[in-house]
C-alpha cells in the first residue's frame, strides 16, 4: 500500500521538473462517479501530454511509495476511477485526457492506434471516415475513453459478433508501475513471443500499469444493416430466436438486447418523449436486434424471413422491421434511454450479471421468485441476451421510493449474485470490480485464481501504488 | 530451477501414492521431436487420469523441487515439449495423453469442454456431430492434442476468421506450479472478475501452470463454403487481392495462403502424386482461399465475381474454382503437403515470420535480396499471408544437400528476423518459443515486458519447476 499522499508539498516538488499547467486541483468532475454514490477524496489531478510525462509520474510516485489513481472518462460504474474520501493516504489522479491523439490509421491493415485519452466515439469517427467499422460501442461512447475501456475490458452491445474490448485489441504501450514503458503497439494478428501482457493489463482496472495507447483492429463495414423489435412469448423464447436467427443469418447478428415492459413503462413515467416501437402498448418481452450483411442479402427480407419462421414456431408474435435510418435510430433510443429511465425511478439494487446461455431462463425465473419473498418489487431485466449478459435491475414499488428500501439492497444483491454463481455465471459480466466489487470478488472468487491475481500484483506493483484499493484492497 | 531429478529413486517413491501404471520410462517418441532436431533426456513419464492425478503429481513435484515438462501431441515445432539432454536435473514429462474425455457439449451455447488431451481431430468432429464448427485446423490436427494447443496458442489455417487458439477458448481448468486446482472453466461470453489468468496460461507453453481441461468456442458452420486458388501477378498483389475481397465478401473469408512456384515444385521433385491445380505449370505466386457464406449466396459465383474484378484490376491473370468436394480437398492437400516436400528437401534455415500487413511486399523484397548475397539459395515463402504469416523457408541450390550450408543457417536466421524486427514484425508468429528460440526472445524481446514475464514467472513457480529452460531459461 502507498506510503504516502499526493499532498501539496508532493505536487510543489513535483512542478519544479514537470510544465506548469501538469497539476491542479481536482474539481469535483474527478471526484464522483456517473450514479453518484461515492464522494472522492480532495486532492491533485496530473494531466501529462506524453507517454515520456505519463513514465516520469509514475516514476517519481514510485519513488515516494503515492498511489495513483488512473482516470479516463470517468464513466466506469463500479467506482474504478474513484479514490474515496477517508483512505489513509491520498493516491495523485492521473488523467489521461491530454492524450488525444489518433497516431496511425492503416486502412488496408485493418489497424488504428490511438492514444488512450481519444474518445470512443472519434475513433468510431476516425474508422468510418476510411470506410471501416470499429464496432465497440456503448451508451457512453461520447466520453468514455479508449484507455479506461481497454483497462475495464468494456462490453456493450456489439460484443455478440465483435468480441469484448479485448477482443479489439492487437497491442499496447504501457506504463508499468516502476515507471518503464513497455512499448508493444504490434500490429500483427499473430505474434507467440511470451507472455500475454496485453491481456494481462486489460481488464486489470489500472491496477498493474496504466495503458497509454493501443493498437486497434477495425473491420470491414457491413454492406447493409437492418434493425428489428420483435415480441417474444416469453423471456426462454429470446434464446429459441438467438438461436433460429443464427441458423438463418450466420454470424451476422450484431446485437441482440432484451427489453422489458418495465422498461418501456419507465420510459413512458419518466422520458414521455422517447417514440417507443408500439406506441402506448407495451409487450412483456422484446428483442431489439441489429444484423450487418456482406453485399448480395437484403436485411430487410433476411429479418422478415426470421419473424416468418419465428412466427410459425410460436417464438414470436409480432415484429417491426425499421423501415429507415431514422426508426433505425429511434429503436435504439429506447435501448439506450433505459438505463437513464432506471436511474430516474432509482433502483434498490442494480446487477451487471451473465449465466451461460442455456441457464438464462432458469435464471430469471428464480431470481424473479426469490425476489418476490423479499418483497413486492418492479424488475427491469434487460440488456445483452445474446451474450448470457443482463442488467437485472430492481425498483420499489410504484409510486415509492428507493429510499425506504435501502434495508433490502445487500439481501436483494446477495440473492442474485448467488444464483448467478450457483449457475455457472458471474456477479460482474461488463462493468468489472473496482472498489464496488472488491467484497464479491473475494466471496465468489476461485481460491487459485485469487491467490494468483494477489501474487501478479505484488510481483509487478511491489509498493502497491497502482490505484490501490481497486480490485484487489 | 529444478534441484532434484525425476530419477528411479523419486519414480519409486511416487509409485506407492499412484495407481501402478502411471508411471513408464519414456519411450523414444517422448523424446524426440517432428523435425528431428533435439534428443530428449531419457527418463519417465507419468500419464495421470484425471485433474486430481495431475494435482498430485504437481504438489509431488514441487516438495521435491522436481522439474515438470508439460506433453500434449508432441507436435510443437520449438523444443518447447523436450527437455533436452544434458540439463543437470532431468524433469519428469507429465504426458495428458489419457485425459480424452469431451466432457459436455452445449450446442445451444456454441460451447464444447474438453480435457488437454483431446485430439484437434475429434473436437472437430464432436463439434460437426452437433452442426457446428470449430474452426482451429493445421497440418497435425491429427495428433496435436487441445492442452498443448492452447499452451501455444496454436493458429492454422483459419485465423484470419476465426483468430488463434486462445480467440477460441472460454474458460480453463488448469493446475498451477503449486499443485493447486483453478476450476476456471466458465461457458461466459462476458466476465470482468479479475486479471485475466486465462490469456497468461494460453501461450505460456506450459511455464506457468497445466492446463488440464478448456471450455471452447463453437461456430455456426458456414451455409456454403467455396474453395479457389487465383494466380496473382507478384507478391504484392496478394494484398491487393486481400483488400478486394474484403470489400466483396466482407468477413466470409475463411483461409487466404500464399503459395509459390518453389513449393510446387519442391512437391513435383518429392511427392509426385500429389495432384496441383495448374498441372505441369507453376505459376509464380498464387493464392489459395477459402470461403463461407450465409444462407443465399452462392460461393461459387461469389468467387467468379471476386476473379473477374481482379482480373480487371490486374491484380489476378488466372484462377481455379473447385467444382466439388473432391476439388477442394485436392486444392487443400497442396497446401498441406507444401510442409512434408521441404523437410523432404531439407531446408538451410525454416521461418515463422509476421509483420504487419502493409510491410510484406517489402520484406519479402528485402529478405530475398539479402538471402542473395549469402548465396545462390532457393526460397519457398508461403503461409498465412492473410494473417502476415509467412513461412519463410530457405533451401540449398538444386541437387546440393543442407549439410553443405549448415555454416550459413546462423547468418541467414538473423538477417530473416532483423529484417521482420524493424518492420514491425515478429520472429514467431505462431510457433511460440520453446527451446529453440529463447536467445531471439532475449535479443528481439522489448525489454519491459521481458521484465514483467520474469517477475510473473518468479511470482507463480517461485522454484521454476513448470517446464523449466522453456522460454525463459
Amino acid at each position: 500500500m502507498p506510503r504516502d499522499s499526493a499532498d501539496s508539498t508532493f505536487i510543489d516538488a513535483l512542478s519544479q521538473r514537470f510544465p506548469a499547467d501538469m497539476f491542479a486541483r481536482a474539481e469535483q468532475s474527478y471526484l464522483e462517479e456517473p450514479r453518484g454514490r461515492w464522494q472522492g477524496a480532495q486532492g491533485f489531478v496530473a494531466r501529462p501530454r506524453d507517454t515520456a510525462e505519463v513514465s516520469a509520474l509514475v516514476q517519481a510516485c514510485s519513488d515516494a511509495g503515492v498511489g495513483i489513481v488512473p482516470y479516463g472518462g470517468g464513466t466506469g460504474l463500479v467506482g474504478g476511477q474513484i479514490a474515496p474520501d477517508g483512505a489513509p493516504e491520498t493516491p495523485l489522479i492521473l488523467s489521461l485526457e491530454r492524450m488525444t491523439r489518433i497516431r496511425d490509421v492503416f486502412p488496408q491493415e485493418n489497424v488504428l492506434i490511438a492514444e488512450a485519452g481519444v474518445i470512443l466515439a472519434n475513433i468510431q469517427t476516425a474508422a468510418r471516415d476510411v470506410d471501416r467499422l470499429f464496432p465497440l460501442s456503448l451508451a457512453s461512447e461520447g466520453s468514455a475513453r479508449i484507455g479506461g475501456l481497454l483497462s475495464t475490458n468494456a462490453g456493450g452491445v456489439n460484443v455478440l459478433r465483435y468480441g469484448n474490448t479485448r477482443d479489439l485489441c492487437l497491442g499496447l504501450e504501457a506504463v508499468m508501475p516502476d515507471g518503464s514503458i513497455w512499448h508493444g503497439l504490434k500490429r500483427l494478428r499473430k505474434d507467440n513471443t511470451g507472455y500475454d501482457l496485453r491481456n494481462l493489463l486489460i481488464g486489470a482496472e489500472g491496477t498493474l500499469g496504466i495503458i497509454t495507447a493501443a493498437s486497434l483492429k477495425l473491420y470491414p463495414r457491413p454492406a447493409a444493416i437492418g434493425t428489428a423489435v420483435f415480441v417474444i412469448r416469453d423471456a426462454e423464447a429470446a434464446l429459441e430466436l438467438l438461436s433460429l436467427a443464427k441458423s438463418q443469418l450466420g454470424e451476422s447478428i450484431s446485437a441482440f438486447e432484451l427489453m422489458h415492459k418495465t422498461g418501456l413503462d419507465f420510459l413512458s413515467e419518466t422520458l414521455p418523449d422517447v417514440r417507443k416501437p408500439f406506441g402506448d402498448h407495451h409487450p412483456e418481452w422484446m428483442i431489439l436486434t441489429d444484423i450487418g450483411l456482406p453485399k448480395g442479402l437484403d436485411p430487410q427480407s433476411a429479418l422478415e424471413d426470421l419473424f416468418v419462421a419465428a412466427e410459425a414456431e410460436g417464438i414470436a408474435t409480432d415484429a417491426v422491421i425499421a423501415q429507415s435510418e431514422a426508426q433505425r435510430t429511434e429503436f435504439w433510443s429506447v435501448r439506450e434511454h433505459i438505463p437513464e429511465a432506471n436511474r430516474r425511478i432509482g433502483a434498490v439494487s442494480s446487477h451487471d450479471v451473465s449465466v451461460p446461455l442455456g441457464a438464462l431462463p432458469a435464471f430469471i425465473a428464480r431470481v424473479r421468485q426469490a425476489i418476490a419473498q423479499v418483497g413486492d418489487f418492479r424488475i427491469n431485466c434487460f440488456g445483452h441476451v445474446g451474450d448470457g449478459n443482463l442488467h437485472f435491475n430492481v425498483f420499489p414499488p410504484s409510486g415509492q421510493s428507493r429510499d425506504s428500501y435501502l434495508a433490502e439492497t445487500k439481501a436483494i444483491k446477495r440473492l442474485v449474485h448467488d444464483i448467478a454463481h450457483e449457475l455457472g455465471g458471474t456477479f460482474s459480466a461488463e462493468h468489472g470490480i473496482g472498489r464496488a466489487k472488491t467484497a464479491d470478488l473475494a466471496r465468489y472468487g476461485d481460491p487459485t485464481k485469487l491467490a494468483a491475481m494477489r501474487a501478479i500484483k505484488n510481483a509487478l506493483d511491489p509498493k502497491g501504488i497502482m490505484n490501490p484499493g481497486a480490485v484487489l484492497p
